[in-house]
């Protein structure tokens, strides 16, 4: 068969629709894969939805694939037919710091992303997956993972540190069980106790409900003997940034992950920022280079990514509502026939 | 002579009045220096008029202070009576991150600060004079100075990076005369034309008005192609915050070091540090050892302090009343008999 | 009870033998430990048997030390009597970089050490006891605890990175130990493999017998796929530095911790070095601040210590003869009555 | 015209001879530019001679190049043609820590590189050329000028810092005008009184012959007042690499930048790194991110590299004695005509 269905946006907020199209050939350095699954993230609802306007039309939205190796550039020396790989989120940022060049280039916004059958892709962005996990599971890496490894990576969590995750949605249980695994000690808020426990069985040392204690910023500097986190990774952007803040200690560290409070300005304390000598930094995932380490860490630790929802790409408007509820727990993976 | 005079506030927001004391003698890891020279900083100012009320009472003010070892305690090995030293502003934080512990014991809020003749401090909360300043210059580094080199190097400033620097303050100059140093290009902020050319003289790059161009964080993005500042060193906290994260390029750091637009909250575009994967960090001076580092940069660099009003000490009224006007370019120095 | 016994030694390589001493009576800052354990590294038999003669004499050995509180300075704020703690190799070196006056103070060396019940020390250079170990298990952090972490803390080490241990003396167990909290892989290199079972119950992934497989650097290229390894902390000097050098990957490191080889010159492939971009950086135990730290992250891990001798301080000749000799595996702790 | 004139090694050590090539056509992401001059490096000369076998045959050796673009391809975004670009070593190596993938690609080496009037290559392996410069001064950056930038990147070295430089050879003289223009202090070695000349016109403050003071790691000490350098890049290795260690001090650097002294083992005393915390670490070139940053550092700071032969690319052998004789002080430019 020479020919693969991809699920095409004709225009911002129109829903993906099925397409034909010949199966590609890779340039010299560049590899098809064959995928498997995608998950969907925030960044993906806000896409779908048509808030991403700028990039080409019609394209194949969502940043998030894993799947097999069907062909090879013949230059491509890494990697075989048959290797089980997961696309960087930006394929072009393949190291260190980022440029608005390299960054900008995002799979589903700037070019055809992964809900289809094949993509083609430079062979420096792709990683190996991990071996002990599904391609419905290795889809959740390459946004939430990565987002998540980078927080804790940019504020150099050691084991001992004290580590702050809010919610319980992709990025946050990741940073759960990434922390643990780096020996850190975690403190999970959420709004509901059921979603405390999930946070629990994947490691969380302490739990608090923002909603019986909407003064958390103050349960977690009890917890931590009046010092304060080392790094507080806030998702919750308006809502939760300020006392983000108030949470963390004279050095520590806090994490701009997430805009779930909405797009725009956010106010802080920043006299305790100033007082406090504190490490505010933004993440907008990762580099290629932070995909790979990040299988690394995961293959060494046996890290399984909580996965709520198991949908097939038929259901993506299941998985819009689902997420656009906060119905979720960890991520929302989908495959791909 | 075993006594000497020390101007002492007896409640807060009292004048310092003359004391007459006896000469200290140090303990076995002590010294006592004999001060010429202090400097009036914001922080001071705030002191003065007793909103730093916590500490002990009657107290002696001022951080800054510069001088001659007079005594040294018999297990003083660094230095001998003579050599001339500067006081470091939080003497117990001797090096790397601070604590609460370390980072606030500071001269002249919660111990007698530099405004006497004499001054009984640790042997490892001094460091050495640069031999090309007099004490009067000397005295206008411990909190200044060093709370530029830090913002500086909390962004790891390199030749080639661009820098940028807010008013004409005794922080934004030092900045202005250290980035120069380390080979950085420097764009100068001010509502001024004549302060601006101040700045230009120190070496200052780019000048910007701010009254004339309100928008000078798009006059940034210009003058660096669009790219924006590797490091804006923030001094007008609300007033500047937001538009100092908008000048600083993707990756970039913006340093908090003043809270010129008073004390509290500030309203920042917190989704653009996430995406543009910036840096926020907060400045509180520095340790010892920041300042023995800055001590060798002057000395190697040769720079010297810009200073635009020179007082002595029983001119603390007039020093607050510059400092409050603004009126000052650089520092305000204030000699000891 | 005012008096106490003190181990002292009165010339280089004499016995430590009992000195009765008047229990002391804390400065404003420091503090009195009541004593209960030391373990005995590779340093202390250097002092012991007299190669570190220039401190003071007659002078009481061994750096490590763990006990309780038993009394403290008027100007303390931070413990109370009772307060378990380990006391710090070099009580000046607080935090940060060390410079030859805070790291050239050491416990048994430069002044009496924690061979005897009471130790008088400055409140900065003592670390409260992790709560879930015994006074001889804590006493083993100080000196080879925290060797090892300043190790792996030297070369970053995350989840995912591969790291070399070499052989089942204290601090490289504790490098197993640790590097596994953190999520690393671990290569053990021994020469017994009954070692390297104890190894392996630590959570060694890897196991090489380098008297089988002396080309032991070959084996661990194989083991990570021709790439090598992120870090090797080197014990062996003379004998291993070079192959250490060889198992490392491009950009990776290799710690110096060990003289195991002798003192003085080594030869290496500094070639290698240049073209693998390697970091090769020196361990010479750590600060009170490392010390801390480890400890935290020694409570959050659950970490026991592996104690292969457990003797009381009547026995320092056998502790000596056991650690000469090699016959440990991890430390070998001594109870102080 | 279409074609032009590429000077090919037609087996290892064959001298370089004219061949007429057609002028490349970029691919999508690359540009074709109009070289107007090379360098010479000990890389090239060692390549010139034969040693660097594993290459494609025939092929265009010098590593170094600059000239202006001639041809973009249809991707490219970031340049025109008649932009002024000099090209990266590694032309894969973009960003980042280099693999053995990124780092392995050279020009001259595993491609064609300088020697020739068009190269074709990667939009993302060109920086700008800082605008003070010509092409033949500009050449001299890609190798020698990286090479002394990410050796003092690598030692962060900061105004105050000690940094000791070693000879009159293009990477040395490099590290003499990038450390002054860091505002650190710059102490040159050298065999010559009137190499060392030259060396204090670029702003070395301090000069040692090390013919006459064969003991120059002991100059080095007397003149930090006993304390040793901050950073040592070592270019001599067997010959230097003992004393550069003993000529740094506590927490200090040692680079490894070259092998004049031959390839293969050193020796170093390996418990002087070990006690006084050095970190010896390699420098082979550095990635394109690299030049871009060292080319925005000499626009501005104004350097200009300091050539002492500038030949034609007819002179290859004149070029290969002057530098296997070690005639040279400071580069060797090369120009295309």
């Amino acid at each position: 068969m020479s020919t693969y269905t991809a699920m095409v946006m004709n225009e911002p907020g129109a829903l993906p629709a099925p397409v034909t199209r010949p199966i590609p050939e890779p340039g010299p350095t560049e590899v098809v894969v064959r995928l498997r699954a995608t998950s969907m993230n925030y960044h993906d609802l806000v896409n779908l939805k048509g808030s991403i306007r700028g990039g080409p039309w019609p394209r194949v939205p969502m940043s998030d694939g894993a799947g097999e190796i069907a062909a090879v550039g013949n230059a491509v020396r890494s990697l075989r037919v048959g290797d089980r790989v997961v696309a960087a989120f930006s394929p072009r940022w393949l190291n260190g710091v980022a440029t608005p060049r390299t960054r900008g280039d995002v799979l589903g916004d700037t070019r055809d992303g992964c809900l289809q059958q094949y993509l083609c892709i430079e062979e420096s962005a792709v990683a190996r997956t991990p071996l002990h996990l599904s391609d419905a599971e290795a889809a959740t890496i390459p946004c939430a993972g990565v987002t998540a490894w980078t927080s804790l990576r940019g504020a150099d969590v050691k084991a001992g540190d004290v580590v702050v995750a809010q919610g319980t949605g992709g990025v946050s249980l990741y940073v759960v069980q990434l922390a643990k695994a780096a020996g850190a000690t975690v403190i999970l808020t959420s709004s509901s106790d059921a979603k405390l426990d999930v946070g629990k069985s994947l490691g969380a040392d302490h739990l608090v409900n923002y909603r019986t204690h909407p003064e958390w910023h103050k349960a977690v500097r009890e917890l931590t003997g009046g010092e304060g986190a080392d790094l507080v990774v806030d998702v919750g952007g308006v809502d939760t940034l300020a006392k983000s803040i108030l949470a963390t200690k004279m050095g520590g560290s806090i994490a701009i992950v997430g805009v779930l409070g909405g797009f725009g300005m956010a106010e802080i304390p920043y006299t305790t920022v100033m007082m406090q000598m504190q490490h505010v930094f933004g993440v907008a995932v990762g580099s290629a280079a932070d995909l790979v380490a990040l299988n690394a860490a995961m293959a060494a630790t046996h890290i399984v990514p909580q996965i709520s929802h198991h949908l097939d790409w038929t259901q993506i408007p299941e998985a819009m509502r689902v997420l656009g509820a906060q119905g979720h727990i960890g991520k929302i993976a989908i495959t791909i026939v």
